[in-house]
Parts: C-alpha cells; structure tokens; sequence
C-alpha cells in the first residue's frame, strides 16, 4: 500500500524534452507531465486516454494542452477534451489532473486528493542548476520494493560494508562506530552528527577535519544531505553541537528522491555535489565524484540481491532489530501513520 | 477467450525451410506444420509429443511422416505413430491433426473441429510470390492482446497521429478528417473511401491524385486491402462510388494478418506492396516500400505501451466510443457473436 | 516439492574464490558456502543475515567467520553472531547451518535435517583435479524443472536423436536400438550395456571396438558414468557381461549433478573426461572433448522447449509410457519414494 496524498517526485525538470509530454509510473498510476508552451508552466493527468487508454505520453503538446496521437483526442490543462477528429462538439469527458510543482530541479506531482495538496509540504533541496555549485545528477531503477531503499538512506551504517573501498574512503569517516542523532519532525526524520578527526583524502601529512553531517529522510521518501569539513577541533569548540555561522573548508550536498514505480519497481532520482570554499577546490573536488556516483551502483546491487532473498522467504520469518534500526524504523511507523491516517480519513469522507 | 473454428495464419509459406518442421503457437495451442517429401503437400499436428511431450517441431520430416528427435517417435499424416523404437508394432497411438491449406503465400490452419472446416471461408489475399507485383513481407510479435491490434486495423484514422510522418506523408491523404463507408460481410467488415484530391508525394507541380481505398477485415484477423490511384476527377465521375473498370495510375496492396499466439502475444505477419501501371514505376515505387515497412514498428510501439497502460488499468474503467469506433467495434462484436455461437454449438454437441 | 535429507552438488571446487563467500539457491533455500582461513574447511549456512535480509553471499570471510557487508553482523562456522557494530555484546541469534562436505571437486550440501547427514550417502564421482585423467567440466542453468532433467539422463537413448550428429557419431554406437541392463540400487539406478562392434571415430580401415557402458543415476540428481572401449570380441569373451581385469583402450568419465534451484530452474554441474590408455592418446582424446561438451547444449536446448510444451499443456494429459521409460519410471518412483517417506518421517517427528 502507498501513500497517496504526498508531492512525488516524478523526475528531473530536465527530463522534459520541449514539447514532448513525459510519462512515469508512480505508485501504480501511469502519470504523464508537459509543459505549456504558452505559460511554460507545467501540467500533470493521468497517462490514459479515455477513448482507448493509450498513454498521452506518446502524444504531443499544443500550446496548454496535449493530444494523444493514437486516434487525436486533445485535453486541455483542466483535463477536459478540447477536440476530437470528426465531432463539431467535443465529448464532455475529462481526465484526471494532478497537481504539479517545479522546484530544485524536480518535476513534483500530488498523488492524492488534490484539495489536501499543500505546496508547504514540500520539503527544500538544492537543485542541480547552479553553475557555481555544480551537481551531478541521474535516475537509475530499482528491481525492488521501495522501503528497502527507504531503510538504506535512514541507516548510513551501511557505508563502512556496502561502500567500504569507495565512499568510506572518499568521506574519511567511519559510519558504523557511532550513531547519529535522531529526531523525529513532522513528516521526516532528522540525522545529525560529528565525524571529529576524519581523513581528509587526498590530504599531505595527515591532515584531518571535523565533519558535520545532518540530513532529512522527508516522507514519501525525499532525502536531503548537506555535510561539511572544517578544521580539526571546530566539533569541539561547537560543544558537539551543530556549527553555525562558520564557513567550512568544503560541502557536500545531496538530494535524493525514491519514488515507488510499484510493488517491485522503484525509481531513485539522486544528485550530489562537492563544493570547496573556492571555485578552485570545488573544480578539484569535482574530479572526486565518479567514486560517489559508483556507490549508487553499489546499494542497487545490495538491495536487489536483497530484494531476492525477501522474495525466496517466508514473510513470517521475523527479522533482527538492531540499534542502527532507529532511523529505519522511524521512517517506517512515520509511513504506516500516514497511510493508515489517510485511509481512516477516506472512510470519513465516505 | 479465442475463436477455435477459424482459419488462422500461422506464418509465410516461406517460413518453412526445406526438410525442416515449423513450430508456432497458435491462440495457446503448439501446432507443427511440415511438408510432404513426395507430395509437397502441407501436413498439420499438435506440436506435442504424446510420449513426453517434447516439441515435434525440433524433429525431423522423414517422407510423409515427423519423426520426434528427442527419442525418436515417428507420426505419419494422419497423426498417427508409425514407429518407435525397440517396439515391433507401433503403439496405437496418435496426435491430433489440424487442417491446414496453403494459399496467397500464407500457411492456414483449422484451429477448431475438423468437420466444419471449409477451405471457402479462407479469404483472397494476394501472395508475395508474383515477381511482376512486388511485396515486402515481415513478421513481428506484439507484447498485447490481439484485440487491441485489431482495433488498429479496423480504424486507420490512426494514420495521421500514429504515422504522421510516415505513411500519412506517403498516402499524401488526411485519414481522420472523414469517414469511412463501413458494412458488414458475412465474417468481414468492409471499409471503403475516397480521398479526392490527395497529394502525390515526390510529385511536382502540387499534382494531385483521387484515392480509392478498400479493404476487409476478416475474421479472425485477416486484413486485405486494395488502393488504387486515379487522375484527380475520377471520384466526382464515379459518383464517389467503387471505380470500376478504369485502370488506375497505380495500385497498392496490403496483406496483414493478426494471429493470437495467447492472451498476451501476438503474432503478425504482413505484406505491403505499391505497384504501378508500368514496370518503371513499380520500381520507383519501390524505392518508397522503407516509409511503408517503418511504420509496422510505430505501430507496435504505441499498442504495446498502450497493453502497458490496460496491464495498470482497473478493467472495470469503461473506455469512450468515439464515431471512428465504429469499425472497431462491428469488428470487436462479430467476434464475440461467433466465440458465443461456437460455445452454445459445443453445448449442443455434447 | 523436493527431498530434503540429501546431499545437494552446490557447485564446483573452483567456483570459490579466495577469500569469498558463495551463494547459490538450492531446492528453493538460499545457501552460502564460504571456506575456513586457517583449516580450510567449508562452511555452509542460510544465504541470509537475520538482521534485515541481506544475502551473507555479498559478504566477507573473516578467519572461520562470515560477515554480512550490509550493516556488518558477523557469524561464526555454528551460525552464532559473533559481532554487530555499536553492540559490546554480539545478540543470542543465530542463522541456520548446513553439513557440507568437499569431495570428487565438489561441494555437497546437506539440505535437510542435520542429524540425519551421512556422508557415507555421498556416492563417489571422480573429480576434474587429475592431471593424468583430465576432465572438462562447466556449469549450465536450465529454464526447466528438475524431473525433466533427470528424465533425460534416465534414457541415454536420446542420444540417436537429439546428439544424432554430435555424440552419437563420437561414441560410435546406436543407444536407441538396444536396451540396458537397469536394476535398481538403494539410492540409485543402475544401468549398464555393451556396445558390440562399435564404430572407432577417427579410425581407419573401417576399425570397431566393444565398449562397456556403466552408469549410476543416484539421488538426488548425481549421474556418475564410466565408459570402457575394448578390441572386438571382448563382449562375448566377457559373455556379454561386466569386463573385469581387463585394460581398455580407452575409457570416458562422465561426472555429472542435477541441483534444482527451485520449481522453474535447475543448475546442471558437469564434467566429462575421455582418457587414453597412454599419454599420448589421452591428448588426442583431449582434442575430441569439444563435441561432447556441445551436446550439453543440445540437451538444454530440447529440454527448455520441451518444458514450454509442458507449460502449454494441461497436466491432466497422459503421457505414453515406451520401454524406453523404464529408468526415468524407477528414478522417479525412487525420488517420490524418498519425499513420501520424507513426509511421514516429519509428521513422526511432530
């Protein structure tokens, strides 16, 4: 069961080609997106034509609207037909619309009732557009169900195993030897910690940092990273506490979004960013990101093979909860509540 | 469900290589089809070893007979086992036989009770085979129910949104700013048009033609179609009425048939061909075949992103009938009346 | 369903790398076999961290430990967690282990219940690591249910049909015009036969040997041959019974082990060796091997259209049974034998 009333993040504004409609599956409804050639402003329905449920996806923008070119039935931005070949009059017929925002460089779209859709809820990232702070971005697939990922982005322990020779090293830190601490938001979970000492690869003589790490695992599954390396002691001179108004050595920024395709499928949209305090460092620091973007690779293996041995196993078989479960487990009730609260809420309205 | 007492193409003649069986799947049910050493003659079976119901399509034609090469089986004509080995006397035992004519270059198959099957219900189709009337044939395979190809077929105002570029070009006709005249046949349905004044592509000087397009859709997924060109005028002098008797500038001719393989595949073996008044223009004609042939594939992209959107589709969603869903739909109910006629028949038998 | 109190070929010796764990699917259970640093002894456990599912697999061995590269839980040869990050104290879980024993370049699992485990059960092959006696050896995947497998193995008298060119010409002999003795053993099926007069491939003058073919199908898949070529006459000198004391010109070894990985997928573990009675005729043999390890592809190819068939075909629908059944009748008798007895064992136990 999904979530329904929750912005999705249905891909990269750069995944619109112009006037070409984009469709994606999000929690089991084909959804298509276009952009008005008028307004440039985006619009979201259902990816089915009324006529014969081919996808409009395949079809083509006219100005604020999109015709199917199966057969030509056109729709305008509020979902209803515009024109059909042959009829003077258009059917009084209408499809689905959803709501839809751009922001940070994500297409957003509202699965649910769109009188509960609240742009407030979604939550900030960064976006990839700012030359200056340049990001590398892209969308891979996961053969599995979402909450595998969801439990591997609450639970960064995992990075001193999974990515031990790859973003272990690249962050010079040890995952597993502490715990972050974590707090529950409103519909997030928040993670925050010191890494005092850690490696600065790459470094002559040792050198070592503080590194403040502190993200936001947003329902329905947004994560939103933002590190940074200051000189050794600074954790200390902070009390342990989260540094404010010091400018770091370099940041580390990532925008993640898991968005179920289905029961099987996931879609991950993930972006990442090294930026030095200079234009110089963030060009030197750029050079280090093919080793982060390998790890995505990483947790798809682990979490497919994963997927694989779920499937081989009885749902009866009870699993371990271990301390580096908190973040997991939070993010996981915090899931259940809101399904749960919105299927009571469905009953009500009934 | 499918129509079992139907003959049904179940490939090109040219499918079957010299001293090799044919193996196909025809509305679920393997079928073997082999050709006579001495007669020449085409012999049909289940596909299905009665011993361990290993394919007798990986086996071999010896004379008359199919020889299974997993443990060497032998069936003559009739089905029945002719030899086996380290038994005297072949057990008495047989496989089922279908019958099976070859005609127009396609290989048919009785799919249903052998006792109603009456060569005259096979329709006149053309034939690849005749060097002076050139054809270009394929075969592809959908990923979809066969109904949804038929819908294809049976409403070609797709041509101008699915073939916009291609074949709409080619014809030099708009497909979905009028109608067809559409009647119904025996165990057809009949489309007939003119297109007055349709542009000549390749021509000069803004020439234009009137089109005649014909075609019948046969039960269960034959379709034949007849084009012909006249200099423009033509239609108003026939009254907008079958030219009869006039020899056309040029002429072309498609032969397409849809073949459910099972409930979600479905095979399709087509031929198209643009033959002209003169051998000269046949061949320049010719030259134009690589539009025509691309267009299958633009076809079977839309109807099987279109199964994708059914497969997410709540089947009880009803779909909108549009006017240009009249051929479709005689089509969709000839079908059904004789799937019904077939079961209530099969009542009475038993 | 499958026998469970059995030793189980997971794979070859030198599938294990160095320092890796391995993990295979077996009758449906996931299984990883990782070797001991410092005795070099195999373990092997459930394919699967009780924590949250991983697959031990992806992990890495540590001394006689595995540790599971997700979040880092550690377990001993016994299956106990020996270590979790940010605990003092490893937690009182365990993961459930198997007897594993490496013998004849195999590792053998036993599947079922511990105590039960004897490896006196192990039937005995002959191993690829002879460098006098060299084997070739590869493992395949068959889209196909075991049973078909073994079906196959039973009656070598497909040999005429589906090696026809292949392996029929290379062993000299016709399989399918004669029968072999069968008798049945505790745990296995024998099958044993001469070859009077057999063609010699490769020789001239028109030279033909007696060969001796002896083969045991054991449970729960283990095919173990071993083949002797003889000058002409030995079979009667012999009074067609086994050659004793006699050294031949030539011998084969075959090797081979059916592990089903679950309903629909069976690994294949073979090797196959032809061994002269000098060095010299060994090597020549050598150069001969590549036809026989061709005909396991014509095995797999005919198996797995053969298992479509049977996915087509109601299981309702009787299969003739031909003297040539006899061995896959006794082997299938004997493994329902086993799986019932199995059944009732359980229900004892309960």
């Amino acid at each position: 069961m999904f979530l329904r009333n929750s912005w999705y993040v249905l891909g990269w504004t750069r995944d619109l080609a112009p006037g070409k409609p984009l469709g994606r599956v999000i929690i089991g409804d084909p959804v298509v997106v276009w952009r008005d050639e008028t307004t440039g402003r985006l619009h979201a329905a259902e990816d089915r034509c009324p006529h014969r449920h081919a996808p409009l996806s395949m079809g083509r923008v006219e100005g604020d609207a999109i015709r199917c070119m199966y057969h030509g039935m056109k729709f305008g931005p509020d979902g209803r037909c515009a024109h059909v070949p042959l009829l003077e009059t258009p059917p009084k017929v209408a499809i689905r619309t959803y709501p839809v925002v751009e922001k940070d460089s994500w297409i957003w779209v509202w699965m649910g009732d769109a009188d509960r859709a609240d742009e407030a809820l979604i939550p900030d990232a960064h976006g990839i557009d700012n030359p200056e702070q340049p990001m590398r971005a892209n969308s891979i697939e996961y053969d599995a169900h979402y909450q595998l990922v969801h439990d591997n982005l609450c639970d960064l322990s995992h990075v001193d195993f999974v990515h031990e020779t790859t973003l272990r090293i690249a962050t010079g830190a040890w995952w597993a030897q502490s715990a972050p601490r974590i707090t529950t938001q409103d519909r997030s979970v928040r993670f925050e910690r010191w890494f005092v000492d850690a490696d600065l690869p790459g470094a002559q003589n040792g050198e070592t940092v503080d590194t403040w790490i502190s993200y936001d695992f947003h329902v329905p599954g947004i994560f939103v990273l933002r590190g940074a390396r200051y000189p050794a002691g600074t954790a200390m001179e902070c009390g342990m506490k989260e540094p404010v108004g010091i400018e770091p050595v370099s940041r580390n920024i990532e925008q993640q979004a898991v968005t179920p395709i289905d029961a099987t499928h996931t879609a991950y949209h993930y972006a990442t960013g090294l930026i030095g305090n200079t234009p110089e460092m963030t060009r030197k620091l750029a050079e280090r990101m093919d080793v982060v973007m390998a790890t995505f690779e990483e947790d798809r293996e682990m979490i497919e093979e994963q997927q694989k041995i779920w499937d081989r196993t009885d749902p009866e078989v009870e699993k371990l909860f271990l301390p580096q479960d908190k973040g997991p487990f939070l993010m996981r009730k915090m899931m259940e509540r809101l399904i749960r609260e919105e299927a009571v809420s469905e009953e009500e309205d009934a």
